[in-house]
């Protein structure tokens, strides 16, 4: 954390060079690979499920300072997504912050004495899904098993595998995990990412973002 | 993370005066409370997961530095479980490493220049689900559709819900999300935590685990 801090030091003006520009992907035998990087990762398949957002994006993490995560969302807003970004008001986000801003995105910090340490998205999530805490028939879609499909990412490694979800999908998403919105959390870090289908996963998050962003109403 | 790092600056003998100490948590309406916090956290569900551990416990974290589970640890190699902890060489772990190590314990530290920031634990996970990659049905229990049954905690607060999954079962688990094995993380943070027996989500943690493990057995 310590190293990602000063690596990620990022001027605003980093945000009109991004290291990818659309189209930054491309299909190799049903797997995504980043133009950029020329190999599949964990980046590339989060930065497609924002880039396949219809309806909204609900952004919770400790950091983002990652060019490519921050134009994903300003490209999202453009096309007419409801697009809301928290983060933590103790990190150096303010670049980030500033590109988002200036093209209209909602944007909360926290700056209480409890961290913001979440790093998680939902994308299309249905809006009902969030207004009802606690009320699982709320989704309509929830029985009494959960059934979940995922995709997950290790150490930036997607896993080549029989999962049948993807970013390009039209369904509700959760993506969460130990991945900061970083460059060094992209190329450096060992991680992990789950990227979830499973509608009651989705309800509980989307219910501690809507939480939190109301907390943060007054701020 | 800053913060993190200076407030759990914890001295080796912290471990003798854990802030817990069995039986920690009592049951109230069907849900954990910690004795101590005297509320229920995702530390109370976490520390009963592994002390329900009857067989084998994988731990691979950034940071562990809270009392409550390194004695956990050490109470599960004590009654014969196989435990394994491999944690990031750039962080404040050394006092919990002494600890564990004191109790023969096998510790494996991460000095690459990649920075391990992963954040989960495998418990009872059988071997042959570690050992054979790619193949989902070596597992012996997963079919073409994934069905999950987890448990999932959001910034140290328990769902009290209609999930099945108990920390006492018997089965195997994943636990994983935002959360360091810190006392900040505990009672400071805003945090998640999944803990889930989705065979197949076990499967590419313990991979995971078993590929770090063996990267780091010359070091
Ligand atoms: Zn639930
Ligand atoms: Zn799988």
């Amino acid at each position: 954390a310590l190293r990602e801090t000063r690596r990620d030091n990022i001027r605003e003006d980093s945000y009109e060079k991004p290291h990818l520009s659309r189209p930054h992907s491309y299909n190799e035998n049903g797997e995504l690979y980043s133009s950029y990087l020329k190999r599949s990762t964990s980046l590339i398949h989060l930065v497609e499920a924002l880039e396949c957002a219809r309806r909204s994006l609900k952004v919770c993490v400790y950091v983002i300072t990652l060019p490519d995560c921050v134009v994903a969302l300003v490209r999202a807003k453009n096309r007419g997504v409801h697009v809301r970004v928290m983060v933590e008001g103790q990190m150096p986000n303010d670049a980030a912050l500033a590109k988002l801003r200036k093209n209209n995105i909602a944007v909360r910090v926290s700056h209480t004495s409890q961290l913001l340490h979440h790093k998680f998205a939902l994308r299309d999530v249905p809006d009902q899904e969030a207004s009802v805490p606690g009320n699982a028939s709320a989704t309509g879609r929830c029985g009494e098993r959960w059934f979940s499909r995922f995709r997950v990412y290790l150490s930036g490694k997607a896993i080549p595998s029989q999962h049948v979800l993807a970013a390009q999908s039209a369904e509700p998403l959760l993506m969460t995990g130990s991945f900061n919105w970083t460059w060094s959390a992209v190329v450096n870090n060992f991680e992990n990412v789950i990227i979830s289908s499973d509608c009651d996963l989705i309800r509980h998050y989307s219910e501690e973002f809507e939480r939190l962003w109301k907390n943060l109403e007054a701020s």
